[in-house]
Order: C-alpha cells, then structure tokens, then sequence
C-alpha cells in the first residue's frame, strides 16, 4: 500500500458539510462527483498528497444513508492507494482478509476500489483503491 | 494543513491488532510507545508518507476506553501534521471551531497535538500535530 489515498466521511447536508471543511482544512472543494452505482454524491479536498472525500447520501437504501442512521455522521473508511488492485486483492485473501466484492468495481475519481470487510480490521471499513490507467 | 499525519484506530488488544494490522498493511510495526498521561498505549505503521496508530487503554478512565465501551472498536480521530501548531489553532479559533484544548499538550511520537471538537466537524475527532523541533 502506497499512502492513504483519502479517508471517507460521511456527512448529512453536503453544503453544509463543505463549507465547515473549507475552513476546517483551509482549502476549497476541487471537485464533485455524483457517484449513482452507490447512491451517493462526493466531494474532494486535497491536504498534501492525501483527500478528503465528503459522503452525502442521494437514496433511502444506500449503504451511506444506513451508516448515518446507524452511526451518525463522521469517518466512514479508509482508502490506501495501491500500485495493483487485483494483486493486492489476492494478497489480502491470502492472509484471511474478508472482501466485500470479488472483483474491483469502479468508484468516484477515476479509481477501480474493492471493500475489505471491517470486521477483519478492528472495525475499520477498508477501501483499495488503484488509479484507472 | 501539511498532509494527513496519521489516523488513530482505538482497539482493544494490542498483540493482536498489531498482528493483524501488519498483514493488512504488509508492514511491521516501526513504533510502539506508551502516553501515560493519556492512559494508552500506542503502535505506529508507516503508510507512505502516512502513519496508522493504534491506541489500547490502559486505564478504566481514558479517552479509549470511554470510546471502546460507547462505539467499540475503529477509527478514533484524523491527525493533521501543520507547521505552526500555535498558528493553525488561532486560525480554527477565528473560523468558529472548538478546540479541546486550550493550549497544545505532548501526544506520543514526538509532537504537540490539539484536538478539535468533533461537533464543529460533522463527527470527526481532528488532532493538529507539529513535530517538536
């Protein structure tokens, strides 16, 4: 794994939510991106080589809207950024890591990202995530 | 804001949060090292230019084990490493933030930390940390 590639947060009122990391961060949003497979829609930061992404959700049963109902807002995953998702994906089966999909399935910022299951990882939610080439 | 310093992961057993930890990230621990005056302790992974800590409790009355017993285990707080830790926390002052502490106090891995209040950040724990030079 290369680096934290972002970390997810999810969030209620995405207007809201991007004012108060403007100037939590001291940066403005540089992109916004819908993201329909998931229901939700996104919103980036950079801090150094490092994002932040802002999670609304845009339906009902989107596994956002469930961790808020659940959890409340705040951090939702980790992404680290690999150099190959599918060898990466293999090494991790291999050591007993449960996946939650079976192939990478593409996500919001141009990435190819795969879900480890948190209950292998001390009940942090885990993303891969590789750069579509 | 410089970069994502590290996140900090509260768990409950350290050897094996350690252990499994090391598989996830394909890295030994570098670092482990007590903070009494927080009632943890801690275990450092370097990610890239990103760290991963992990926090054990090792008082009943600790921030930790409060967290553990009201969310169980996962993400605690974001860490951001910031030039001027004096500077970023009248700068977050001006912005409206409530910071936790009212002047910077001695975290683990060589750094004056400041946490700000996760109210003010739909939900996530932020710490501001400057290596102490």
């Amino acid at each position: 794994m290369n680096k934290i590639e972002h970390i997810g947060i999810a969030i209620k009122d995405m207007q809201q939510a991007c004012r108060t990391y403007e100037k939590l961060l001291g940066t403005a949003c540089y992109k916004t991106e819908p993201v329909e497979s998931e229901g939700v829609s996104t919103a980036f930061f950079k801090v150094g080589q490092n994002k932040i992404e802002l999670l609304a959700s845009t339906r009902e049963d989107s596994a956002i809207a469930k961790f808020l109902e659940k959890k409340g807002e705040g951090i939702h995953h980790i992404a680290f950024d690999v150099e190959d998702i599918y060898a990466e994906m293999e090494r991790l089966r291999g050591e007993g890591f449960t996946l939650l999909n079976a192939e990478p399935k593409k996500g919001a910022d141009n990435k190819l990202i795969c879900f480890v299951h948190p209950k292998d990882s001390n009940g942090v939610l885990v993303e891969l995530c590789q750069e579509i080439r």
